[in-house]
């Protein structure tokens, strides 16, 4: 019998989404009180991430942690907003501006000691602006060393909180640097601080042509750096950001099989943008298919799953799947 | 209670598989004998597809009958190869060449006939190698003109038996011309003829970004065109050929639900290519799978589906399948 | 020699873009007089596209014709807004709400009308928000219904102004209703209006794995249908509105070859999202391509290219392109 | 103005091509002999790449080599079969079989003596079996044991002879376990041996969507470990093995430009399949390709490009291409 499973959500998940058409967004925008409340009222939902100044900054953060608290959850994520304005348009750490390079860091390491005040383990780094859209646009060496040195830079200056890598191949920039979990590890290896790691973000990884528990599997396996896990389905080729549950049944099930399997222990984090749906329900759906999911493993055994495994046919694990969810 | 699905599968199925690297095929080669007796060995398969000139000609066709009938099984559709030769690689009914159109139409025309023979229905009519591989190589128009032309006069040979036309974006060409329903759908209004209508190969449709219930729901929509079938399933950017239910559980669930509500009674005809499986195995999975997913359908009820379809409510409907699914 | 070409850009183009992450937009916001006034800045630029209700509406219709008509400029498409605001998020034309369907229709008439007084020949009719995200949300009969009769309504408003559908596979929506060109041709031939045809928007025709010189010869081929065209580019697996020639030379190449040769006279339109970039910049260079592929069909000669499509040997055709590229 | 490029190509280009559906193959099968000799018809082409077992063996290495030589030719690279029979249907060096994997090991280990026989430099290490096709099919972790192991066992068997990893993200398998640049270079760096790199297969790189030159540039960028090239085209989606130039103009001039920039200094050598095109002629198509676009690099100027670069102008890099190859 596995452990009880941890899951939190995105706070943005209780919002209103935008796209951009719809850039007043579908729903009805929130407070952050209501967007806590909310967060409440889904069943089993115990942690929160909040995003930097959007939620937390330096004259709120110990109010906000109270208010968390005294909802009943914890801070599970802190993510620096180094993507959501015009100014970081052109990168964030790999900017070819230096004034940019300096004022990410500085929001990075700004989110890490919020982090830090909060009792909340996990910066989530993500590099969505720093990439390119056009041919002949980008040096890619100069990315990688500024992506590095602003990486260490980070993870050095507070070392107890965990920095997150959290990859993607595509959006906003049509190509972004770390791309990959392949990428992303060697990233990892480069800044080698044992408080540097990474995140699977399903449909990211589902996008890149991924098996998302082959993704995680291999952060384990270089090192123990899957340090966290945002869930959510898509079509394959774009982050649609559905609930889970919603397309792709039988690898979420192979995840999470794996994620017991190489130990991971940290939270299931939705990250979801249910633009047309109800935010409550929306995570409430995701994490009773989580939670459906994994039950099945169990009954279906672990010891038998790795039996298959092991042997490689493809047939077998078919009827053991199929028998587990058609009976 | 809906009403029991007929079962067929293509008879290559139980045949060593090949591919451009392993081109003698990953398993062993077995003779017509053989191939028909592996069918009987799947339970509940009811129906094979025989391709002109492997498997039937007009000196076996009598023969090849009576053991098919004699197996316990039916012949439910006649492919004829216009596509598996070098000769055909610039075209069939499309080839610039004129004594190659010529050809390929006699082709088709000589299986209608052993389909009639057979008390067969289906013809399947796949134009695998009318397409293109590079720019600038295509007259769009012309291979309209001839595509229609061809398939007019192929429909007016043998009007009893059904000309099945099956749509597929690619491969072996980069691009072929009939590419997806809407393509397949506007040739079948040309062609204008009673007897001929079309398939939808689910993994054909997944490569197109279909969604493969309503590619079935459109072909019936515009006049009653879903004449056949076929059942698979892939990683959703190639042909991959998996046995059904390996990837795409709920896709194939709505399918199921989508056949039944536009009122398809054909064959349930499996198109899988188990490379490194056992074909009675894969048949048998593949069978098992639809009929898992197709009580699944009853359990939770037609009424009770309708009604969240017609309230176009994603979270009912995740709801609704989380429940079947995972109780 | 062919024809001068004429050309257009949406009016935005000039516009801050936005997008999910950054939604106040990547640049300045402008009003529609500063839009007007940069559109005079693209050399050869001679038309812009209106939205309804953004740049033109029953109290100024009057002002900004003549506004446009001083700026030098024509209007060459009037698209009413049924995609860009919450209220249209579970469809326009195709919504279950039928007050929902009636005010879409109601926005296209209007448009249309608008269009009428500004002498503009085409309405675009893009059915962005009429499709479904999630498995069973959708019922696909019942939406095909709606489009053809809500279709038909407009076009009988104003028989003088075309309606013009733009297909997409998807966004916002994960599945859109009207998503390829086969799809769009099986509604305009249900509508069957002869005010009703189609556009290629070229990364709407790329996302769904066509080729784009394919898909406009066969609005031309059922029934001389293509009356737009839009102008842009992307990576082929989203709708990245890049500005033309960025990405793919040789398909805009063999699109502009086959526009000619299929009798194209209407506008060459641009529909680009310069996120980053200069708007006038952007839709200056992407004329500079059209004008200097289109050049290059001059040069090589369009007897010769004929030549080459018909003989269907793909290496006399890269023979024939490099040469014309690389000399 | 930069070094004259050497170019190679592998023999079987010359020789009829197959797939799944055309076994026997689209043209004519020559014997070793013959595609020598064809190769020696391309003008330019100074190098070849053989398959193990197919084109050389213990018996005839001596002989092989000095026919190469006659011919005017070199052998650039040597390709153990460890992919095209049956029996490696399951995977090679990550073989759950023991026995195979020593086979495996066994052939590479004899091709990197035939390598070093024949003055070649390089050997093709493709793991195109060792990867998975169905869920729950495969132990991840035990195939990076083993895929290091194996590595590491041949690295140290002929330390003067490179052994180069191709990597791939699908087919023949539909999960390829050395998928993408990020997974080669962390089997590179695991292996840690100086004579393990990689190469970019193009058509594979662009599968994964990789920018082919961010490729190239990262594997020197992580300690110079481009060792090779391989170049085609495709459509984006799949491992179409197109004649260069085909379809992807200015991704190739990037590529190109970057290679000079990062100082690869390897062969150019083309790995097409011309299924339908006679080998001689696409052979020599894509070096004319290769040619004309690496002059137009000397035409612009690799000072200007590296500015533009620096910019990250995306507009100033699109006048700088469109008036390269436009004027």
């Amino acid at each position: 019998m596995s452990n009880p499973l941890r899951f939190s959500a995105n706070i943005n998940t209780f919002n209103a989404c935008a796209d951009r058409y719809v850039l007043s967004g579908y729903g009805e925008r929130l407070t952050t009180d209501q967007l806590i409340e909310a967060a409440t009222q889904v069943p089993d939902l115990t942690g929160v991430e909040l995003v930097g100044m959007w939620h937390v900054d330096d004259g709120n953060v110990a109010q906000i942690g109270r208010q968390v608290r005294d909802a009943g959850l914890e801070v599970t994520c802190v993510t620096p907003d180094i993507w959501a304005s015009g100014k970081w348009g052109w990168g964030s750490f790999a900017a070819n501006d230096p004034t940019i390079r300096r004022a990410a860091i500085q929001e990075v390491k700004k989110s890490m000691e919020w982090a830090r005040q909060l009792n909340c383990e996990v910066v989530d780094l993500w590099f969505g602006q720093d990439g390119y859209d056009y041919p002949f646009q980008a040096d890619y060496l100069a990315a990688w060393d500024r992506l590095i040195a602003g990486t260490i830079e980070c993870a050095e200056h507070v070392p107890e909180v965990k920095l997150v890598l959290e990859y993607k191949p595509k959006e906003p920039r049509t190509h972004c640097f770390i791309a990959t979990v392949g990428k992303t590890l060697l990233l990892v290896e480069k800044v080698n601080r044992p408080n540097v790691g990474a995140m699977v973000d399903i449909g990211h990884a589902l996008m890149a042509y991924e098996n998302v528990a082959e993704s995680a599997a291999l952060l384990q396996y270089f090192g123990n750096k899957l340090f966290y896990m945002h869930f959510n389905d898509n079509w394959r080729l774009w982050d649609d950001d559905m609930t889970v549950g919603s397309v792709h049944t039988i690898e979420m099930l192979e995840l999470l099989y794996w994620l017991d399997r190489v130990g991971y222990a940290g939270w299931y984090a939705l990250d979801i943008f249910p633009y047309r749906e109800n935010g409550v329900r929306a995570a409430s759906e995701s994490i009773k298919w989580i939670q459906g999911l994994h039950g099945l493993l169990d009954k279906i055994g672990r010891a038998r799953i790795a039996q298959v495994i092991a042997s490689g046919d493809a047939m077998d694990a078919s009827a053991m799947i199929r028998e587990a969810l058609l009976g």
